[in-house]
């Protein structure tokens, strides 16, 4: 019975523990950019998405921007189309567009799903909803690659409409051109301009990795706090290549424009947001500026 | 000179028509059940688009809820899946109704897509979002048909903190049951129960007929208006089957719910919708109370 | 039948034209002065009261600023009283400023009862309720000419409170001076001034004429569009005199002070507001910027 | 000294008194009938808006009601109009209906600007703004009086917004019917009506006498309470005649609908209303309940 | 580090497993009665305090209303006065009662003072302030025992605006008669009576005992749930005795004026309230109605 | 008869007279500093407690500060405490601390009591409640006398709250430091920061001297206006010594600050407040700005 009452106690702790985390991000926009690894696996996503709700529950103003990679993928397959890339990039033409706007709108509402299952209310929405995010044409270099899109301007009107609503929003990076037509954003990049148009306090990647590295190729490199200027070198220098060299600009650019701290979490790890936000343990590379605003103290 | 200002004078007496009918109806909800050809044909598709901005414009709260049948049919196809049906009902297993999910979803942002592209601002929910719509099983003559649903709650929050935010609602009939499994719902069902839990002055119907006949053979035998009590005589004497009979139902159920009047329009006629609304001509068949309230008298 | 339908369809097509002008001025304030044939004429007054209701149905602000001077007078005869003017101006003495605002009053309820008629919820006020119109003397070349104010001070408050609870509020020109004495007011300035203050999108005015001429000989140099540089040649030059100079001035200073277009109606044509609001067919002389701004290029 | 601080002592104590008064009837409406003597003599006009602005600048809410009798009777004849009298009622045909208004509007806006020109925000409609009075035909003994109207609806709402935004409504007593047309009102009927609709908890009538009396001839018998039942009494007893007789009826109507306590005041007395509501003098005859709530004890 | 991670996993575990019950009383009023030893030692009352801001910060209504016993006793000494009882109740004179208020009110601010430490805005009130809790003299058997009140009234305006505008409510059980004289009362008895005022989904005693017991001498007889109907019998079987006899009187009378459920629990056992709210485990006794509502199956 | 009439018209006359000065400063902050000889004398405090009431119900916002100098020090003794100052300061060690935020507590309680009587909804708190008042500890003369605090913020959140919710606060000025550690403040201090944080219009000092002298030993020499650079000139030349030294740089921070005038008053005289604020008497001393704004002419 004493045992017991002691294991009790402990998790009572947990809580008290939790108490100046919540106290701090109250009614703080963070948003999630949620794929990889973390979205594929049944039970990990069920995990993410607790983490999202409680977040909420406890007054946080989560906002979930998902991607789509493997299953958009397995149903290009599907309907028997011919995947084309260029330099990288995926060269998305009518066909697949349509195509991918299907399979995110599904993946969309299988969160939202999951969210309403928790006793939360989502609403799955895409960046055309309230003409959410306006984009141009993307090129890669100087090539037309169909309809990819670079977010020109965020219409916040609709998400602030829905928090203040207290709905959980989670956004498909789909949006349209001035012409209202249909175009691909890639998800980190939407993530990062929701981010900052709605001056998020966090903005969080949920991604395949342990975080930043000096040298990928040792694991003990793993960088856990990143000030801006280290981020800048660190990629002069040619430390940093392949994926993680665009989200990394994006983290910058993140903090730069007003996101206290940027967390590229290991979303391998179940419920690594929580141990991020609510505990001291810090899991995966923490981007911040390069003077820390004192309440950070603390933590 | 002359013709061209009398040409004009011509038009502002039309929108002076129309000043009763905005005045009555202003800031009333009126739910559009939109499918069949109207969803086809594009230039029908962006004239229906039109009249409802039109009707949000004008100060109406109108609400779209649509169905995506032929798309389905043809996306069935595509991925080469065999469409089963037992008694005239599709048979909904995993596979298709995942299918179905995506097609709606596609659908509905193509709808919200055009809204926005007239400067309204819509945005494309199911009956997932918001727990708007919880559904049983539904069973065909006491057959298992997977996953078809029955409306057993309208979670009408979530619409009315949309509509209170000045949003379009753009609605795809699909739902959850108690173990938040995704259900296909019948888009006349979705229609007429979603019309009665938020108290709409009116529900319309965008079909692909001219309305109700005495004898389906005989066009002339169209009726204009038709009482619930001449209505349901009319389906005891046996002069109504087919489609016809559970869309008169779900008519007769939503009268008698509190919904003013309902239309079943010519989805064909561009801007049955508005001729309908604006004017005295009466375009198909509405189904409206035995004793008309008097406020209708002028109409 | 064909042919009946085929009429309906131009109605339709009619509303759904006036769509994109709803969408641009939606919620936006109008001021219209009401003024000259078209408060004489029952049947135009009847049409100008309707058109402005269908502003205020479908969406816009629209404030009536009205005059009285024929039926001013007709009353100064009536009870036996000597017009007497200075320089083209009305002395008004004590007893002519109270018949004035008698006059000016019981024509304000005559247009509160029209809008009342259509259902629209009016209200009349002077330039006394709640302290809108702060007036100075105005003299005529240095001369007294007895209670003729000049505008010192807008103070909006009860119009903004009247357009918030709904109202359409309908406005006799007469103000009060510091001494709180009843000044009467130029209905044109005083039209002008409340445009100014409430930051109106436009500011129309019911005139008797065509609109602005090069030469007011010459029915054909009718000019459809000026801009302020325009405007001010055209004075400086010489081509603009009469009653027409000081409504030109008008026009200037609250194109200048943030209101984006005035409008000199001819209103003795019926719904003269609403073909200029609602169809590209410029009715009168616009006046607007020298720049006009991008979004009104649709026009 | 000493004498001049007892004297501001004495002030001082006059204000305390007035707290329990203040406190009760804080956010209570009390609508005052305004007419006869008070009417006429500029410095008791002038008293009797001093009263009111108190009222409204010390929480109460005040809406007066003004009659304009003996002014209405200057303009007949000023134009040249033979008043003609049926049963004692002014028969009222379209051209005296004209005049009346313009009378009614002008001291109504005479009303405004005083209290204007004491600071606060008066706003002066009559019974056709808002639709707030609709009136029947009333017949005198059967007989066809002109456009003499009786209330058949008061439409608060154009009060409760213009009380909600701290505006002290002045109302002059003329209504429109169904088909819009111009009616006048007996002063003391729409104060009472209006009373009525906005549940006041007084109403107050100044007129040109001392009260209710047992015995008119003998200003001894002046009553200062009269109960309900009393007062019905004295009606049947015959002790009650001429214009007492309706004004009468309409404090028992106010009673029997809710109104606390009405007051029959002599408005020649100067600030009779102040010293009816903040002292424990009775000025005039007030008419209360039966039994009289417990809270009026301490009156 | 494997170890190291697995603990943060639990960690992570138990704020997942708060979920449900954070969002089952999400918005939800929790009155708690802080008292006895947990308010002595110093690091129980720290913990009480964080366990109630926790609750605050995650979404609930907490209002803590305490006592002061053994701080009381320790000043009543101090100025040498000597305590006085009757039927053991403290005979409560004019001194006393002053003296008794000065310690709540010192103990009161003290709990706000830990409170805004935790970040968390407290506001300290008595039930005096804005009237919040009316009494009549409380007679002990029959006898005067000085001024020792009985709640006749519980004013919530106050409690509902603080909580509307976020502050966490401290409330020390004193209040006023109708003379506005000074009554002390009874913690439990004010702390019931406020839960059952405000409609509270829960109310907590915090207490030196473990809960309730069958035979008190036998701590195996504790039972952790009571329903009503049996802690009635329990009473009647004359079970139940002592200081228990009155809480158990405020429990039964709590649930039967609509509070869910009431706790008995021992404020000896740190963060007791937390672990009663967010685990399985009960501690203490919970005294439930008969029949238990369905959404308490989970727990 | 006639006598009495009058008697009652003069009172009218001073309601009346009040008129410009409720409407003056409607929904004006005055901040009351209430203390010495006002607060021992229980008629006194009546007095005081019904004028503030009073200024409450007119539409006033006004905020009490009061101290207890008295009081603590009776209780002091009481305790057999022996106070020790230096410099003319209390040194306040943690039992005296606590001592005098316990009598300063009751003391703040009886005026909500007394406000409450008056049927005004009263809250009594401290600098700690919703942390008001923030300090650091404050020097004399360089050495540490204890817990005594000089505020370094006011964090007028609570008391915007609670005046918007229509209650009058009633503080005593006692702060936390960072540590949240208690701390005395001095009430004139307190209530001048506080009267600079709610940029209110009035500052009163209620002392127990009549007002500022030239010469205080000559009565005939009171100030009954004083501008803020007399007043710095007749300290720099050291007319003003003294309590009132402090007192009155006080007064010119005030100003400075933007409180529009200051009122040193001899809170001996019943009602003072009210004669300050609703009569031409000047009462004590007012400091004001160099150059008074022109709506004070009036005075």
């Amino acid at each position: 019975m004493k045992k017991e009452m002691q294991k009790y106690l402990e998790k009572a702790e947990v809580l008290i523990e939790a108490l100046p985390y919540i106290q701090r991000f109250n009614r703080k926009i963070i948003v999630v950019k949620y794929g990889g690894s973390a979205m594929v696996d049944e039970k990990l996503k069920e995990q993410v998405i607790k983490d999202v709700a409680l977040l909420k529950l406890v007054g946080f103003k989560p906002i979930i921007v998902h991607g789509g990679g493997k299953e958009i993928s397995k149903w290009v397959g599907k309907v028997g189309m011919e995947p084309e890339f260029k330099n990288g990039l995926r060269v998305t033409d009518e066909a697949t567009m349509e195509l991918v706007e299907m399979v995110l709108g599904k993946v969309n509402k299988s969160l939202v799903q999951l969210i309403e299952g928790l006793g939360v209310h989502g609403i799955g929405i895409s960046g055309k909803d309230g003409g959410l995010l306006k984009v141009d044409k993307k090129l890669a270099d100087g090539e037309d690659i169909g309809f990819v899109g670079e977010v020109t301007k965020v219409n916040t009107q609709i998400l602030e409409d829905l928090i203040e609503k207290d709905f959980l929003p989670v956004i498909c990076p789909i949006g349209m051109d001035d012409q209202f037509n249909t175009y691909n954003i890639n998800a980190d990049d939407a993530a990062c301009v929701i981010a900052k148009a709605m001056k998020a306090e966090k903005l969080a990647f949920l991604t395949d990795i342990e975080g930043v590295y000096k040298d990928p190729k040792d694991p003990k490199t793993l960088i856990s706090e990143l000030r801006v200027e280290e981020a800048k070198k660190l990629m002069e220098d040619g430390y940093i290549g392949g994926g993680m060299l665009p989200k990394l600009n994006n983290c910058i650019d993140a903090i730069e424009s007003g996101v206290s701290r940027v967390h590229i979490l290991d979303g391998r790890i179940p419920h690594c947001l929580l141990l991020e936000i609510f505990t001291n343990k810090g899991i995966g590379t923490a981007i911040l500026h390069g003077e820390e605003p004192k309440y950070y103290q603390g933590e």
